[in-house]
């Protein structure tokens, strides 16, 4: 006699605070503390066995995570809504479990993903800040809003995003199709709102850093179209630094037709 | 011949991020860090010249401020809108001087007052928070805002706030007077703002844990009168935690020129 271990498909929910690790991906030998290996340090801890984890993309050093995705294959037996306070009792207080579920055999949290949304958030006032210094960047000169939104809109829809896109960049394919792109404020922050159908390294970071020009007056925003057509990274603005970034979401289906049902 | 220095009273408002000091209070002898050392150390590095400050109040430990107003004087010649940007490169990240400003030599930061303004910050939502987690009172179980709203009623107005003080307050006067209690909701937080001519030791941390138990269907919304009447500190809820509380912004001048003149 002999007892099967099903294979399990693990899928996680993860908010986390960036500021002390050097992004999502694990840089062993490096010394390095990355998301990745905080988790799979307290799965280990929890199962006793080593286990690799996939999540919907990495985020840089410094970058937060409001609903992050990974998934993990598991022989473990515990229930799949038990992972997460298990979990959060062995992780460090900035990273946090919100949700775990069981999810079917070919899901995969990168593979399987649809879309993204990125929130990027600026502290636009004179006065530097305490309170949000690890959460937003601070631009002291007033953005004028009507112009970020102007050059943002040239954005939207399936581009070549080569202008956009940091030279370590690994993707063969540069196209992606920007699906929304909303630029709000609340108080004294700026918050630029981008989904996509997946993103290139940097991309949101270059565009903010980018509409933060045309904001400031120093591109006309009729000129991030020129930008995005030269696909030439040296044209567009800076890299926006990395504590203004959330990934804010993951989604996973066909979204457009469960919209109809 | 001899130069007269004269005194000058400068004021600053400042905002800061009090997860890692023992509160405003310089509590020298006992190694533990506060703002007011940390900020008088800036002041000697600066002027050369030992100077003490005064503040609108005392914050906990923990406890945060995004427009805490302090005074001193001083005979430096240092253009008072300069001492923002130069305390700013002196001071630890987590404190900022938002503003710099020569007051009127009459002026005293506490005694001044006329009138505070607290932020309490709820996360009401099942999972837990790592964004959050210095920044707010996580509270899983969904909150009765109308209970709150009707309970917070009977506190508005001048009232003996004994039920809601800490054993180790020192004011000899008991009565305060709430001129505004707001209870918003923005996604999963739930924010008290209350505003007050003076607050009593742990009195706005006090109104909250009982607030709470009135939104959690513990306390009856009128049963908030009876222990604010009772006077009796054991009658009210328990003290809300230090990080989800924020001095918001302190009032000067004669607001109800009636009261006095």
């Amino acid at each position: 006699m002999y007892t099967y271990h099903f294979m399990r498909n693990i899928r996680l929910t993860l908010e986390y605070d960036g500021t002390q690790y050097h992004g999502w991906q694990s840089q062993k030998g490096t010394g390095r503390a990355t998301i990745q290996d905080a988790l799979e340090q307290s799965l280990f801890s929890l199962t006793g066995v080593r286990i690799t984890t996939a999540a919907s993309g990495r985020t840089d050093a410094r970058v937060h995570a409001l609903g992050q995705v990974v998934n993990f294959h598991t022989t473990s037996r515990i229930p799949a809504a038990s992972w997460a306070p298990a979990l959060n009792q062995l992780l460090p207080h900035d990273i946090r479990v919100t949700a775990s579920g069981e999810a079917d055999e070919h899901f995969h949290a990168r593979h399987s993903a649809t879309g993204k949304v990125y929130t990027y958030r600026i502290l636009n006032r004179p006065a530097q800040t305490a309170l949000a210094r690890n959460y937003c960047w601070h631009i002291p000169q007033a953005l004028d809003l009507r112009k970020m939104r102007k050059a943002a809109v040239c954005l939207l829809g399936k581009h070549d995003f080569s202008a956009f896109r940091g030279s370590g960049c690994a993707a063969k394919n540069p196209v992606r199709t920007i699906t929304s792109l909303k630029i709000g404020k609340r108080l004294d922050f700026v918050e630029l709102k981008v989904e996509a159908d997946a993103f290139l390294q940097y991309m949101v970071r270059n565009i903010t850093g980018t509409l933060v020009e045309a904001g400031l007056g120093r591109f006309r925003p009729e000129g991030v179209r020129d930008i995005l057509l030269s696909r030439d990274r040296t044209k567009a603005g800076k890299t926006a630094p990395p504590q203004g970034l959330f990934l804010t979401a993951v989604h996973y289906g066909n979204r457009r037709r469960s919209k109809k049902v």
